[in-house]
């Protein structure tokens, strides 16, 4: 898989790709990550990407032609799935939209800045809006590092073991249930008895009605939507 | 305001905090970040933070030992409103969470990996869960870098325009609407007309209806909450 991240601060995404899982996966040559700094597709000297907005108001607007030129150059080099932009009311992201994501070849993220990008740019060039939730940050940079993350731990041969990602929360519409390790107590707290027990029906059985029961009490909507 | 990020892999988090906005707003003096490495907090010669789960299954569990001597330590040294917890099960963040936690003095965040922390970690030590949405990360430490980002920006001083926040999405339960900047026309794509007329209360009311009409239609559960 190779992702294409387009933003004006490259630099806030350097760490999360050179560290833990993204970057094992990037080692192993499963995924490619590229940044591309936009100000290198400014024509004028100062390297502008951005503008005041139309009709006034507080706050800069990303310009339509540095976004065009950068977006065009890739896509003349190979074929992408999808143009995705980064902003708070877009689609929400989700387990299932990872998992989707995580079998196409090509993808280009668009980081939004300031105010955001030129409505046009979104209407002409992007073709699927993601949000990662209701809360608005400073730039579309860190969801998305997060989008990646989301996505690139669920590649085949990312994570060191293949069952781990199916256990997560969420693949089955449930949360997990709670996890202990040793020492089995610890200042008086102790792990419950049933995990101790050598019993692994019983455990699945526990974990089961544990998962169960947390996603009744704390979300209840993902029971609902079955 | 003061943070507190305990996590197993910090570096994932120096560049978050080395650009733009939380960059400025750290050398201000507005806010400060302390990043600790929980392998600092462990015991043994292999500095060992996490473990078999208990019951078995696949995935490591994080320890709870090295978890409480890092936060008792800086706990004994100045009050903290809350410990939080990244993890896909907790409360979910929307921006008016992160309006209240811009609000403290001192907070910790602790970034589970692997499967998680120990279950006893969160009994006992979390005063507040927080899921930045579902689906699920490597590691809490992303969750955690967009957490700090949603707050800082909100300090008073952080932002350059004091206005741009509060005409954000979400600030007032609707969506923001369309922006544009120069050129007025691209390719053949044009700016809508009122924006360039220069009649600011129509410019409003165009806003207004644009920013009600798009919450209509992507977000109309914004809209029942009143």
């Amino acid at each position: 898989m190779r992702i294409d991240i387009i933003t004006v601060v490259p630099d806030i995404l350097k760490s999360p790709f050179e560290a833990s899982i993204l970057q094992r996966a990037i080692k192993k040559g499963l995924v490619e990550i590229h940044l591309h700094n936009l100000r290198d597709y400014t024509t004028d000297n100062y390297k502008t990407v951005d503008d005041y907005q139309f009709g006034g108001g507080a706050g800069m607007v990303m310009m339509i032609e540095p976004i065009d030129k950068c977006i065009s150059e890739l896509k003349s080099e190979r074929e992408y799935q999808e143009v995705i932009y980064m902003t708070p009311d877009g689609e929400r992201l989700q387990q299932k939209m990872a998992n989707r994501l995580s079998l196409h070849e090509n993808i280009i993220i668009l980081c939004g800045h300031y105010k955001g990008v030129d409505q046009r740019v979104r209407d002409q060039f992007v073709t699927k809006e993601i949000s990662i939730g209701d809360y608005v940050l400073s730039g579309g940079e860190l969801g998305a590092a997060l989008l990646c993350d989301a996505v690139i731990r669920l590649i085949p041969g990312v994570l060191g073991n293949e069952t781990s990602a199916l256990t997560d929360s969420f693949q089955d519409d449930l949360l997990a249930p709670p996890v202990y390790t040793r020492p089995a107590e610890y200042k008086g707290w102790e792990v419950p008895k049933v995990l101790t027990s050598g019993n692994f029906p019983k455990i699945e059985a526990w974990r089961e009605e544990q998962a169960l029961e947390r996603t009744r009490k704390l979300r209840p909507d993902l029971l609902k939507d079955e």
